[in-house]
């Protein structure tokens, strides 16, 4: 195997905007990001698991442990295909383990509900960011990446207890919607902190699109449905974006 | 599907020694074991997860990820199992949520190593006991059993974990070993609340065996080979027991 190392992608010079990209730098991209989100899913089983432990009834204790069983079943395809590209899945997710664990300590849940809230709404919005990178890799990385971030029951779960809570309790949904929005400020905080030390990653990303060949420089473009599906996502769980 | 009232167990009265269970006992005596069984097998995934999060190294997060996911699989076999005998696994684990909880309470490990003690050490003297009691059940209830008791990997990976932390630091190892006597006492002191609340599953499982319809009245004949594989473990590990 042979062993890509991630950290020259850092030090790669930036390409000009409309570069076709060389293999090697989509390649170095694909384990960057690949390696970013198989971290996520680490984490996200870590967590489903965690919320299943402090779950109220023994039913959800179950189902969340199902779902925690899916997430870690797609980061064994994740870092299958990181082994593929010649890296390991340690080397590749190395680089992002501060900015996650950071984030992670910043928001964590007071309680089961907020832990919901902060997969659904706070993961939510990190998958569509990395679904929306991923158009840059090659097509079947990017097919990997769709498939692995597709919804595995998680959001009708989570939609069907915050709305049960807020009915019981209508309070509730004020304080879920202002933790919702502390949730999305600090994961823009902890990408800004990733995108300024991984500078390579993000001009591969951003400059060029590998399924069509359309460059779509604008940052509000990209952002725009992000934010979208976002709303969407608050609304069905009953809070005010 | 015909729902099997657990709490009908214990209030029947207790056989006397050598009598032949009737199929309704032996099916309760099944659930309820079974119950237990599963709610262990959702709290070592929960635990397992923990353990993976709170890993000093990437490469051990992924491998506990993966044990983790194997106990699941497991909890799901014993689930569906027990759905075929007529009961939720939900209301089978239900009468053994408080003192397993308990149990999880008081032993709290304080760091990484303790709790790769406890899953080695604690569980493993809980999954020995359950294997013996299971020789009281229908032979493909034990089948069961025995097959879901079985090493995932485990041992080995707490085994060079905990050996390579003693090789460090020797004094390590007198801690653990002190850990391993409170798991063990904890263990049993809970083993007894469960056994004074379910005399009736008791009775049904010291009283015959299923297999070859021996009868082991004298519970150190049953206690005896725990204790050697619990000794075992603990050299295994470089322990004093």
């Amino acid at each position: 195997m042979v062993a890509v190392s991630t950290s020259s992608l850092a030090s790669a010079a930036s390409p000009a905007p409309g570069d076709r990209h060389d293999d090697v730098g989509r390649r170095a991209a694909a384990v960057d990001l690949l390696g970013l989100l198989a971290y996520a899913q680490i984490v996200a089983f870590e967590r489903l698991a965690e919320d299943s432990r402090i779950a109220p009834q023994l039913a959800d204790k179950a189902a969340l442990g199902r779902l925690a069983v899916a997430e870690f079943s797609r980061f064994e395809r994740v870092a299958e295909y990181v082994a593929r590209l010649g890296c390991t899945v340690e080397v590749a997710m190395r680089p992002f383990v501060g900015a996650f664990d950071e984030y992670q300590a910043k928001t964590a849940p007071a309680d089961w509900l907020e832990s919901l809230v902060k997969t659904y709404v706070g993961d939510g919005i990190a998958r569509d960011f990395y679904r929306e990178m991923a158009r840059a890799l090659d097509p079947d990385a990017y097919q990997l990446v769709t498939e692995v971030l597709s919804d595995t029951g998680h959001a009708e779960f989570a939609v069907a207890r915050v709305r049960g809570a807020i009915a019981t309790d209508p309070t509730v949904a004020g304080r879920l919607a202002l933790w919702a929005r502390r949730l999305v400020g600090e994961a823009i905080t902890q990408a800004q902190h990733v995108a300024s030390e991984r500078p390579a990653l993000v001009a591969v990303l951003f400059a060029g699109r590998s399924d069509d060949g359309a460059h779509r420089p604008d940052p509000g473009a990209v952002f725009a449905p992000l934010l979208d599906a976002h709303r969407a996502r608050m609304a069905a769980l009953g809070l005010a974006a």
